[in-house]
């Protein structure tokens, strides 16, 4: 079964040697798909015969993108919460404790409905991929289901049982948890561990201890690094070869230069600035100083309940400076760096057939039209959507 | 031809006597359409029998958007001015001047047809009135034709040749034009005239001198007012019964001071400061001062091309520091009053049946959940679209 896809306005391949600038666009392209590959990319004239068409109507196309930070296994919403901190009112809720509460006593069901719904609504708006953690269980049980729900729907699984402490644990005797029983539980579910490495949350020597238990183990690291205060986050991840730090809201100088010397990606997440109205990770310096960053919604019922990766590019242009193809390339090839996958966030021979057709001339418009759904056509693993 | 809505999980009427709070929210009723007309709101239990039914499944229900300030009608799109001045980089285009050389040169089926294409995205995320100004015509024939277009897609036409003096004209006789011949031959297809009052457009004495010419045609005022600049527009605005003095960025304490004591609303367009990366105006300070304040998209294609009503809720919530019952409030009843309507932006017997179903049990998730698309069903004059 192949597809040919032509008449492609602007064709996005993120291989800069293949096209023009950062985003390697071709114009007068083809793309032909055999079965969850591309199959062959080339020039208008010369396009071979497929078992069906898709006519992109002089429209742009580009990777599918890849969202590489979620928390999408939970149960209820915390609309009312966040109503009141944007009126400035005060507000008694629980926060995570709150979803921590509902996650547990909702069926495997429930969860997996609420997460399935998600992911449809992702991919309604371009996401081919999605990174899914657990840590809204917090206790043995409930994070290794947490993770069954989420390897139904990706294979890029997270266990973030150190997501917080949960309230009437110890911290330290809930770090041996973590990375005892809780690990050995999760890591079959699993392919990442992920620590929230903050003040109120874990500190450096608990992040070390769980990651490198975790990588004992087999599974792949990153971290929740520096998003509300300067720490050791950053560069622990950088020495750990974590994939990626994701927040780098509060970054100093040495954190910027083991970022740009490293393999690890700056995962950014202005959807959780946009939401708690905080200030926004400066991109442009991180850039500047040769970081390759990526951007992801960090969808979550508290900080930052989107899906929108292009609502996150628009944020991304807008607030953090970064330069429309910047933010496009961090969106696919940099989520894909983010998570060590060299199949997708590109369009090449051998790639996987995850991409869109927008419903505009050019990838420019998923920043110069923020808000309007702008995603035409999904196709993912070769299967129109 | 009547329809029943039930099983609403939270009704929006903006009839605070009504319900609850600003927006005077009510539960457990059922909505009554007949025609094009509400017909009949009450207690679920009471529900009369009707021609058919649409079961809300416990989502939020709400007036359509009105969407009181938008220049739909231009040919071609400014990406790449767009693109160039997100990356910091030169750009020698013409800016409006690019627009108004396509708009003059399109047919009427392409202005037409962009126009269209325009209110139907709008449709789609839940706008049920839009406005639609002239303003790249900037010709006698052109600004007429502009609104025979804009006439055939809304009630609500503004005749804006005051948008800015067309190169190669003086600006005087440019006054003398636009209040004399021009306007002669767009006030029978115009309800409204608007001027843009600031620096480099049109100066106090020139928005006086227009605005009073299109009074005398039965036009209705409103301005472009203090969106660059402080300046005279608004109390102008205020001083002439204007419906609406539109952007309000730079506002004195007299500006304020004179809004709060009139019936002009401060129309707030977060659109365009979204995409000039300009300072948003200080919705707290006017709401607090009595003001009120409507949301709109300024839907064009040089500062801010967004068609989403949802996308300027959130952001006058993020970053303009509403509430997120003001911004919903701001951008249905807000925008009727923008446009002097009673019969549009609340719900009650004998009000338009323009309405949407959310796919979110309360108003709340328009900006608890940014740049998702949230609209599940548009009603349009009772009309499900």
């Amino acid at each position: 079964m192949s597809i040919l896809i032509d008449n492609i306005g602007e064709l996005v391949t993120n291989e800069p040697d293949q096209g023009e600038g950062l985003l390697g666009i071709r114009r007068d392209v083809a793309v032909v798909i055999e079965g969850d590959r591309i199959a062959w990319i080339g020039p208008s004239a010369q396009k071979p015969p497929a078992d069906s068409r898709i006519d992109a109507h002089q429209r742009a196309v580009l990777p599918g993108f890849v969202d590489s930070h979620a928390h999408l296994v939970f149960a209820g919403d915390r609309a009312a919460e966040f109503g009141a901190r944007m009126a400035g009112e005060p507000y008694t809720g629980g926060g995570i404790r709150t979803t921590m509460a509902a996650t547990r006593a909702a069926s495997d069901d429930e969860l997996l409905g609420n997460a399935s719904r998600l992911v449809d609504e992702a991919r309604r708006q371009g996401t081919t991929t999605i990174e899914i953690k657990s840590g809204y269980g917090l206790n043995v049980a409930d994070e290794a289901r947490s993770l069954r729900v989420a390897g139904q729907l990706t294979t890029e699984t997270t266990f973030l049982g150190a997501h917080v402490v949960p309230a009437g644990s110890e911290p330290d005797a809930y770090v041996d948890l973590v990375r005892g029983e809780m690990l050995d539980a999760c890591a079959p579910y699993a392919k990442w561990i992920d620590v929230f490495c903050e003040r109120g949350a874990f500190d450096g020597d608990q992040t070390r201890a769980i990651l490198e238990a975790g990588a004992k183990k087999g599974l792949f690291l990153r971290v929740h690094a520096n998003q509300l205060t300067e720490g050791p986050g950053v560069r622990l991840a950088v020495e750990l070869d974590a994939a990626s730090a994701d927040h780098c809201t509060h970054l100093s100088d040495a954190d910027i230069a083991a970022l740009s010397g490293s393999n690890t990606v700056a995962t950014l997440l202005p959807g959780a600035e946009f939401s708690t109205r905080s200030p926004y990770p400066d991109a442009r310096r991180m850039i500047d100083a040769g970081v390759t960053v990526a951007l992801a919604t960090d969808c979550n019922p508290g900080s930052s309940y989107t899906s929108s990766m292009p609502f996150c590019i628009a944020l991304a242009v807008r607030d953090m400076r970064m330069t429309p193809a910047e933010a496009v390339h961090a969106a696919t090839a940099g989520g894909a760096r983010a998570l060590r996958r060299d199949d997708i966030g590109r369009l090449r021979p051998g790639a996987r057939a995850d991409l869109t057709v927008l419903d505009a001339p050019s990838h420019l418009h998923l920043a110069y039209r923020p808000g309007v759904p702008l995603i035409s056509t999904v196709l993912h693993n070769g299967v129109p959507q």
